[in-house]
Order: structure tokens, then C-alpha cells, then sequence
């Protein structure tokens, strides 16, 4: 298997925004509410802080207290709407337990135009017959391998396991967009792996995927992440796959850095046209 | 194959619907925008009144010219959107040419409680991991179809046909979240049917889906609807299906009544909730 190094395509994607951002007048600010106290969400924001600095941006980090009221991070999205300084807002997830059952609801108060993670169901129902503004990160970072390694797509049969609303969902519309053969399952099954040049893999088990039925000259994408035997791993085992034909985006070093470079593709554009 | 009655299924529909708006005192008041003179859209618009006063409610429809200027049309929408008597608005579709490329805009001016289609991309956003509060007709009377004759779902394999918006992609969404094995195919393939549980097929050619391919105890569902040889028919050829176990909605008399039941329901539970 080729390895695929998302890192490479990051920083490619990044070098380009710089430019053209550099080229523009562009400073894309990206507003990034962190709602209670998740370490795991800290951390993210501060990748996306240093990235949307790397590419002449700047980063506005909103900390709230976990038992902020419902309403009050309403008021806060409310703000950042209204602030034309802001191009992008990001709500990190997940929220605080208490919050998370109106996810749905403060997703919905984000300007749909300012709304770069795609998570705004107005974004969301674009993808069904429409034109969304935004899509999600991580599938457009997806799709964004698939067309480097698997072009044209029409007619290719695509394999999606999993039922993410922002990984799997959009991805299986963008597909079918596409013209592709799609497949979504909701575990791993060797079977299913036959016959398909492009296998996307989220929800799994550590290194639970091998060669079993991957078809010569295949793409797999690892979506899974674990923290498993102290490192950090996905679904796919690649050492099992060393001898197969075909191209791997691994995890770590694949969909994460990816996914990021897409968030600040979707910031630059939220920026231009502003 | 037994031959599912969707014209009967649809009668035990209304049925319900009738009595019990007749106890909660429900007069559901769907209005219909007709816009252009396509005699179609007129001949549907006139079935889906029948339709509703069949259970009780009333039919208000709005015939516009089809020259009328998209911001006269946004204008018809608002007003129903305020109109407290209106439960459920209506854009019959496909708009006169030159108002299509806009249709998107137009949809997203439905009140979202108000659309009983479920075609503004908030409700088809909220098929993404929310909840909509209406969905496609279509699609809600496939998923009917398949509930009564092949539950449970989880775990059975689903074959859909065809990319549109309003049919095959709620439906992949819906599939999904039922933890059912979904394939969606651009086009008919016979290869593809087989040990399928379940496919609906809605694009293709007159009568060109056959036995080939069909798993026994399949239920297949025809979502094509053709002019061919002076009578109405649909992708599948039901007298080729006759020695196969299993089950068949047909065209006519399957997706069609059905359809119009479920727009019947979304109307009634928009009246409910008010």
C-alpha cells in the first residue's frame, strides 16, 4: 500500500490559502465557542488556533462555563453572527452533557454563511438536491483524497461504514452525487470489502480492518481514531496491508491535519465572500 | 409476488386520519401553489384536494401566472406563511423554467412547520442526525411499505436506484439510521439485485426491472412512473415477477395514492401542532 501522508496534502492546501489569502487582503477570523471543561475539545481548538494563524488568520477562542444556560450560548452565537469581524463560527463538540440534547438547536442558531463546520441543518439539507454553503471537514476532506487517487469517480463503488452525521451521511450524498455505486454498512465486515476501489472507514474497532477482500489498487481512508496500547491508532491495521496494492490514508498522519486544512478552506471562502 | 395494494393501504390511511381529525376537531387546510400552466402539476394539485377533503380538511389552491416574478411568488409564500388558517403549504413542482434554477430559494421560504412536503433544506437538513419535522412524502411511504412487510429493518440489505432529492436520498439517510445494509446505484443493473431484501427503483426505463437477479421473499418497490404504450406503467415488469416469491408495489396503484396518504398525514400532524 501507498501511504497516503494527509500531513503533505495539509500543508499543501495551507501553503495555498496563504497565498491567495496574502494575495487578498484576506485575514480570516475564526470564532471557536469551548463550552465547559473537555480537554479533548481544548486541545482541538488549539490546533485550529495555530493553523488559522499559519495561514495569516486569527483565531478568537469563546470559553464558557459548563453550566452555562441554554440561552446564554445562544446569546453568544447570537453575538458572533452579528460581529462582522467573525467569518467562521465553530461550536466545538461535544457540548457538556446537559447541553448536548440541544445540540441541534444551537447548530441551527449559526449563521448558515458563517457556519464552517457544514453543521447547520440548513447546510446539512443543502446537500440533498441543493447547493449548501458549507460541508463538513472531514467529508470534504474524504472526498478531497478520493479525487486525487480515484478520478473520475462516476461508476466507482464506494464502500462507507458507519452512520456519522458529519462523516458518513454527507459523504454517502456526495457519492451519490457523484455517480458512484455506494454502500453504507453499519460495522466492518471482510465481505463487504470486495470488489470496491473505495473503502471509508469510521466506526470500528483498533486495527480491526486487515486485507481480508480489499481489492488490488483500492483506497482506504481510516476515519476511526483510538487511543489504544498508549498511541493512537484507527481501524485499519497497516501493517497487514504492506503487501496489498493500493493507497492508505492512515491514522495518525491522515484525515486529522486533512480535516483542519478543509476547516480553513471553508474560513478563507467564508472570508472572500464576506 | 403478492401485489401490495398501495390504493388499499392508503384508504386505511385516510381512514384514520379521518376519524381522528373528526374527534380532535382538526380541519387540516392545506394551500397549493400552481404555478404556470402545466397541465400535470394541475391534474396532481386536483387529486391531492380530493384527497383532503376526503378527511375532513379543505384545499386552498393559488394559481399563479407563469410569468410571475420571483419576488411575487416569495410574496404568495409569506402570506401563507402568516396565515393562521393554513396548515401546510405546498410549491408543486417543476416550476415554469425560468423560475427553476431558483426553486431552491423558493423552498427555503416555507415555513419549515408549515412544509408538508419537507422539501425546505431545513427539514432535509434535519434527516442528517436531527430530527425533521417533515420529510418527503415519497420516502416516508417506501418506508411504510417496508415497514409493514419486511421488519425489522436493522440488517437488511437495501438496493435503491436512481440520486433524486426528494426520493432515493431521505431514503439512504433513513436506511441508514435503521442500521440497515444500503447500496445505491445510479442505474438498474440485475447483478446488483441480488440477495438484495429489499429494492425501490426509481429511476430507470418502462418495464425493464425482471425476475433476474430477485432474491425470493424480495419486496420490490417501483418508485418510476411512464407514459408507454397508451397506459401508465413503471420500471418493473410485474408479469415477469409472477413465479417469483416475494412482494411487489406497483405502478399504478402503488407509491402514487400512498404518496398523496402521507402528505395527507404530514398535513394533519402540521394541523395537530399548531
Amino acid at each position: 500500500m501507498e501511504i497516503i501522508s494527509g500531513k503533505d496534502i495539509a500543508d499543501e492546501i495551507k501553503a495555498v490559502l496563504k497565498e491567495s489569502n496574502g494575495k487578498q487582503g484576506l485575514y480570516p477570523c475564526l470564532a471557536m465557542l469551548d463550552v465547559g471543561d473537555n480537554q479533548e475539545n481544548s486541545l482541538y481548538i488549539g490546533l485550529k488556533q495555530k493553523a488559522i494563524e499559519s495561514i495569516g488568520g486569527k483565531a478568537r477562542i469563546i470559553k464558557l462555563s459548563g453550566d452555562i444556560k441554554p440561552n446564554g450560548l445562544l446569546e453568544q452565537i447570537k453575538i458572533l453572527n452579528e460581529d462582522e469581524e467573525v467569518d467562521g463560527i465553530l461550536l466545538q463538540l461535544p457540548l457538556p452533557e446537559i447541553l448536548e440534547p440541544l445540540r441541534e438547536k444551537f447548530l441551527r442558531a449559526i449563521a448558515p454563511h458563517k457556519d464552517v463546520d457544514g453543521f447547520n441543518p440548513e447546510n446539512r439539507g443543502g446537500l440533498l438536491g441543493g447547493e449548501p454553503v458549507f460541508i463538513s471537514c472531514a467529508a470534504l476532506a474524504c472526498m478531497n483524497i478520493c479525487q486525487r487517487f480515484k478520478t473520475p469517480l462516476a461508476g466507482k463503488k464506494v464502500l462507507l461504514i458507519g452512520e456519522s452525521f458529519d462523516v458518513i451521511q454527507p459523504l454517502a450524498l456526495m457519492f451519490i452525487n457523484e455517480q458512484c455505486d455506494v454502500t453504507i454498512i453499519p460495522e466492518y465486515d471482510p465481505e463487504a470489502m470486495q470488489n470496491m476501489d473505495i473503502a471509508i472507514i469510521e466506526k470500528g474497532t483498533p486495527l480491526a480492518v486487515n486485507n481480508q477482500g480489499v481489492k488490488p489498487g483500492a483506497l482506504l481512508i481510516d476515519a476511526g481514531f483510538h487511543w489504544f496500547q498508549n498511541r493512537t491508532c484507527g481501524n485499519i491495521d497497516r501493517d497487514a496491508l504492506t503487501e496489498v496494492e493500493g493507497y492508505l490514508l492512515p491514522v495518525p498522519g491522515g484525515l486529522g491535519p486533512l480535516l483542519i486544512a478543509h476547516l480553513l478552506k471553508n474560513v478563507s471562502q467564508a472570508a472572500l465572500s464576506k
